[in-house]
């Protein structure tokens, strides 16, 4: 397989950077291409601005979304933004490795994904009307590919288990795994998520640590994604976008977005 | 009242542009002091780095945690995040103005919760033992100011709905609103969405959102808000945070954590 790793930390020591090592190493030893984003070595730029834009000569308002599709369809990208993209193209796996840095990924890394996700290449996909709103949610240019958080977390497991006061880890992580990795159609891995508290970790739990995140990279080829629904798979009402009704009768909240277990047998069968 | 509006885009003439234009004469002609933090204008850095704590020496792996720690305790910190805590410690209300880029905030406004929201400001604060985790969610530094949310959300608000396809608005809010706005003190306000299509908005549409806007403005001081339970208001139990059984029984989701309209009316009967 090909897996691009991206990784975000300042301090090639920390937890992080020993656990992106080690995925790198895995990854490689089990035969793999792998390619490395270390966006804080690449002093990668955080912010979209008008530098993103260096063809544009109007002196209307900067249009973020009208600047980006003219700047993807012209070819007139900033080259950093262009390799990303070509990273991004070649991988048919990716890995984002990085802390929960106030229950989202730290602002580089989001930077990243402002500055990438160009308009025409991770939205803005596919035929926008009334009958159809974009290829999206398990369409898009990264359909068949697959895409796995690896997040540290701090304090303890509890507090984001089903009713721990910080949300549950799986709706925590939503608007990533499904607002930003489902949406342009990765299939999306269940995340790992080393949890540590105090920003420290203990050798004898770290060992632990790899031991688990090692049988998730040696499984990463065939482990089954989260069940998202599609958006254009029937599930929807178009173009309101709404859960026809009836379906995640018994669900509530953000999991309602995934199949349920009957629909995903009969998938499968 | 005194208000700090952070406002987050990359062009003045923008929505998000006008609607913080806005909001600043609306609140200034309200009788209200105003400080405006324009990330774009300022050029904020939006990368934690090293750089963030000139005073370090060791040689030691880079922890942010305890870096943050000792950079805020001696008064060592850089002098733009030492700034915009001041405005935040003068401030009794905050207002966000940004656009919800992939389902998130843009990366430099995370970057400055990143870099202001120090420990021992806006974390590691209070005791943090198996009897007490902190002074979070409704405690801590920003105890008994408030804040609000003003975003722009590309789409259609059905998309946003209790079962709309991007999750609902409430959820995918709930990171900011709960995890970086309650956690460290604030009365967080219902959020003020204005939901645009395909990056436009037209002059009948603008003048209902400034409408709308400019109501919620003037409400912004007795609004009532979001029901977020408290840390440490006996709903959760010490020191695993997770919800009492029987509380928040027919809640489902990120919900739990709204206190039932029952115990709602019990406290301000």
């Amino acid at each position: 397989m090909r897996v691009l790793v991206v990784y975000a930390h300042p301090e090639p020591r920390s937890l992080n950077g020993r656990l992106k090592d080690f995925a790198v190493e895995r990854l490689r030893m089990s035969g793999h291409d792998v390619q490395l984003s270390d966006l804080y070595a690449m002093c990668w730029k955080a912010t979209v601005d008008s530098a993103d834009f260096p063809s544009r000569t109007a002196p209307h308002p900067l249009s973020i979304i009208a600047a980006s599709q003219h700047a993807y369809a012209t070819a007139t990208q900033t080259a950093d933004v262009a390799t990303e993209q070509r990273k991004l193209l070649w991988a048919d796996t990716l890995i984002l490795q990085f802390p929960l840095w106030w229950f989202s990924m730290p602002a580089i890394l989001k930077g990243w994904i402002d500055r990438v996700y160009a308009f025409g290449f991770a939205y803005g996909v596919g035929e926008h009307s009334r009958e159809k709103w974009g290829e999206r949610y398990g369409e898009g240019t990264f359909k068949g590919k697959r895409a796995m958080l690896s997040v540290t977390v701090g304090g303890w497991a509890e507090h984001y288990s089903e009713r721990g006061i910080n949300g549950r880890i799986d709706d925590v992580l939503f608007p990533i795994n499904h607002g930003i990795l489902h949406y342009p159609g990765f299939d999306v891995l269940p995340p790992f998520v080393a949890v540590y508290q105090a920003d420290w970790i203990d050798d004898a739990r770290f060992h632990v640590t790899l031991k688990e995140f090692g049988t998730r990279l040696d499984a990463i080829g065939h482990t089954p994604p989260i069940p998202y629904r599609k958006q254009n798979g029937g599930d929807y009402v178009i173009p309101t976008l709404e859960l026809k009704p009836g379906l995640s009768a018994a669900r509530h909240g953000l999991a309602i977005h995934l199949a349920d277990a009957a629909e995903i047998r009969s998938v499968t069968r």
